[in-house]
């Protein structure tokens, strides 16, 4: 078996082409010259229209052998529930040097489900790209969508080259690239995306229609996320099931230390709670 | 008693010269000219640096009655727990003529106190500028904070025309004025202010420091308004103390809901909830 090329990846075969999937292909067209991209999707209409839009050099409704070639990279850029699906049917039929490789906003769920297929689990490499929107669609797609974005690829069964692979093309498109075990991925991400999505949505659940006129700039950019896909967020939530439990307990549990002080008119306890949560946002402001 | 000017302001005096106070400030010089500022504060040398900044005309330590002249103007941007107090010590100096207004983000604490002084309860009329940002200080101040934001006055026992003058100074700067009881604002406000602050901080409080590196933009976004002063608003909290309890109680069980659902494997009802708070959001940018 021969290890993979340093060179540049020249075929991407995105599976999905939606918000992620048409970013990737935007990115891949401005950062890896010469690269061919082929777009796998279920809507002739959208590929076409993907592809006029200059996103895509060819497409199909399926995967086949052909379009990864001897030694392509498939990127599985589909909702979290169906990208293991995906992956072993990819690697039922790839060939041996190609590389398979994901989007997911989750990654126990779907490594674990790999790790059980042999030829799939010989294939494919993890990866969460932390970068997104609350719109979907190619037509939402930008090529500077992963410039400076982390990435997290996981550490998985595959040979190290095929790992190194995976992080030289997210690097290539921009992203910072730290490699972790998927089951400290999917902890971290619990609270630095999950968490705050639920809690973005309790905050605008919990207003009324007719108070939204009376909201500012901060009720605004505070619950924009809420307007995510919730089809593409419950199974998020879902395949990230366990370590949610625990964020969500941790967060009623702040809720309610903040309500007991309020309660009690501890206003020394009100603030200091207040001010731990302003400490930690500064350091983020202060890290970047 | 004459009836007040439908003039324009020729004198504003503005006790408390942050973020707010000089927004206030640098609105009324460019919306309406001619208008003398005053300011009134603690610190000798951040009254000077306003003034050096070209926010106001003159400015003093203690306010005098010679400030408000024989019917100026004078808006009180302390925090909401000094509010009262200030209304009161202006109201016992000022002349007949003179309009005492606010900017504080609760309501009934203030109307409340200044309802029980009769000097004060005849010059006064409570405001909120639902405008404001994170950073404080009047070095952040911006013309035009308000343009296009929502303002609440809300109906007291002062005279009609009172109230009048204080809807149209607002309107000058450039807001949306809507009139209201102080019972309804301090509702409204738990759950578009309030509350998304508390969840905001929340979210910013669950992610560890080791964690920050893995944040993306929706992260930032919905965290934001927790690098607000943690003083100013434990004492916001505080002063709406009972529609806070409420507001939290509120989203404590939208959590228990969402959990409940999440430990139960009901992907349905976790997609409602979601869809759900993704309408309301919707509404807002359907709505402006």
């Amino acid at each position: 078996m021969q290890g993979p090329s340093p060179q540049p990846e020249t075929r991407i075969v995105i599976h999905g082409v939606g918000l992620i999937g048409g970013s990737i292909a935007a990115a891949a067209r401005q950062r890896i010259p010469g690269c061919r991209i082929i777009g796998i999707g279920r809507s002739r209409t959208r590929l076409q229209a993907a592809q006029a839009a200059g996103l895509l050099d060819e497409w199909s409704t399926r995967f086949e052998t052909a379009h990864a070639g001897e030694s392509g990279l498939v990127v599985i850029c589909l909702p979290v529930d169906k990208i293991a699906d995906a992956v072993l049917e990819t690697a039922a039929v790839a060939a041996d040097q190609v590389l398979i490789t994901d989007a997911g906003s989750v990654k126990m769920c779907i490594c674990e489900r790999v790790a059980g297929d042999a030829a799939a689990a010989r294939l494919f490499v993890g990866s969460h790209p932390i970068a997104g929107s609350e719109r979907g669609g190619f037509e939402h797609a930008e090529a500077e969508l992963f410039a400076g974005r982390p990435c997290i690829v996981t550490d998985t069964v595959a040979a190290a080259d095929r790992i190194d692979r995976t992080v030289r093309f997210w690097s290539a498109l921009g992203c910072q690239v730290t490699r972790m075990s998927a089951a400290r991925h999917d902890r971290i991400l619990a609270r630095t995306s999950h968490l705050p999505h639920v809690l973005a949505a309790v905050a605008a659940a919990c207003v009324d229609q007719d108070q939204l006129p009376f909201t500012g700039t901060g009720f605004r950019d505070t619950t924009r996320v809420a307007m995510g896909s919730s089809s593409l967020w419950s199974r998020i939530l879902s395949c990230n099931r366990t370590e949610m439990l625990a964020a969500l307990q941790q967060s009623e549990q702040q809720l309610r230390q903040l309500r007991a002080a309020l309660e009690t008119h501890d206003t020394e306890s009100l603030e200091a709670i207040l001010e731990a949560a302003a400490q930690r946002r500064h350091q983020l402001d202060a890290g970047s």
